[in-house]
């Protein structure tokens, strides 16, 4: 299986689509099936106390697997998040950016499933597990 | 099992815990075991396209399983989340409110377990479906 | 929206389809969207301490969710599990049949989604929850 | 960290204590946080058609978990299953045996998680995903 799109075409796609969070996410490294995402961590992500709030997570873990689709179908899709399931482990660390870690287990012609792990930058225990499916709208 | 909040005293611990989310949300209905949360949807909560985004969504489901957990616990707990699985089966509508029906399922000494029915104000049908587990701390 | 079976068509496709387990499981009652179904307890479905495996209530949430989905689309379909998710929540009473409660929440084209509340006979709190999503094969 | 129980011992504890299924798995592997287990699949693992069934596979996911949390944890816990969210993948290989990859993602005094990947023998694309929430009882 093959790229369709590189790092910095997955970049620029959500820059342009995506212009209020572009400046929160960026993509890492990407191969056939994997992605790696950063979260850059600011005021407006945290819960009182200093943590990454849950819903920041969940989004994380949601572009996560959506560029990771796209890397491999193309810019043109419109996928739909119809699933997801998330383990919240342990608290981030304060003031650390958030690093996700993808790999798609199915690329499907209607559905695509992809788990997610969720470290804080500098600790290599995950505070995160996020599962999701894709909805692959027919005709892409 | 009987309340140990009521509808005021939950808006009040809202506004005074999480300020700067309060505005978002109001606690509509509250009975043991169950509570009913509006979502006062905004520019800040959208998609392109006009839909209410995914982490929204997963946010109003968080915070209605806590406050319905809290309204039979009492406000001193510290309740984390530790699990969520959501389906998202329809868009909500453009421009309407969402609302939650939260029922709490379980409620132990260590776990709390409940699930949550998303609507577009004005529609029956859910957009979306949450159950979460939220661990909670000893000694409290 | 109609049922397209009653609740002996439903029973006697159970028989046909799934003669090895369809002792197991009894459709107590249909309704748009909604089916209660029984699972009779037997030695088999018990772990050591006389409780009712893990794998068992899996077994009568999908069997609960397939069923209510033919009763709504007929007994051609050939729906497929895609995910799940399940939280149990108490232990089920030794020596009592299980019974579950399942709501379709969406009957789309490509998917459907229901919930299930799995009671023991005698008890209205739930031993576990589960929601299910099916993918419906096309042209069907 | 480290192990608290061998390969061969594991096998034994899953003997004396599980003696109705122990001749349905195997335990091929175990390391710090990690297990490798398989299902001999039997005419009463299948679906009509030849697959290995939903609740089979269910059955694989919750063992291989719990055998990796005893293997760090020791063999008189009575760690009991919470939560489980399975995505079904492919259909499994008929005829094939099914091989489990779990990790322990945590390890804590009150909640284990562990994911797993389900392998029919030969393929190495998952038929199933599944992760899974053990609650450890105090005092152990």
């Amino acid at each position: 299986m093959q790229l369709k799109m590189t790092l910095d075409e997955l970049n620029a796609f959500m820059n342009e689509q995506f212009p209020q969070v572009s400046d929160d996410f960026e993509v890492l490294d990407v191969a056939p099936m994997h992605a790696t995402i950063r979260l850059n961590v600011d005021d407006k992500h945290l819960r009182p106390g200093g943590t990454v709030s849950g819903p920041t997570m969940f989004a994380l873990a949601d572009v996560s697997v959506y560029l990771a689709t796209l890397a491999m179908i193309g810019p043109k899709a419109l996928a739909v998040t119809t699933n997801i399931s998330m383990d919240f482990m342990r608290k981030p660390t304060s003031g650390a950016n958030l690093r996700s870690e993808t790999r798609l287990l199915k690329l499907g012609k209607v559905l695509a499933v992809g788990d997610v792990l969720i470290f804080s930058e500098g600790d290599d225990r995950p505070v995160a597990r996020a599962s999701m499916t894709y909805s692959i709208p027919p005709g892409q």
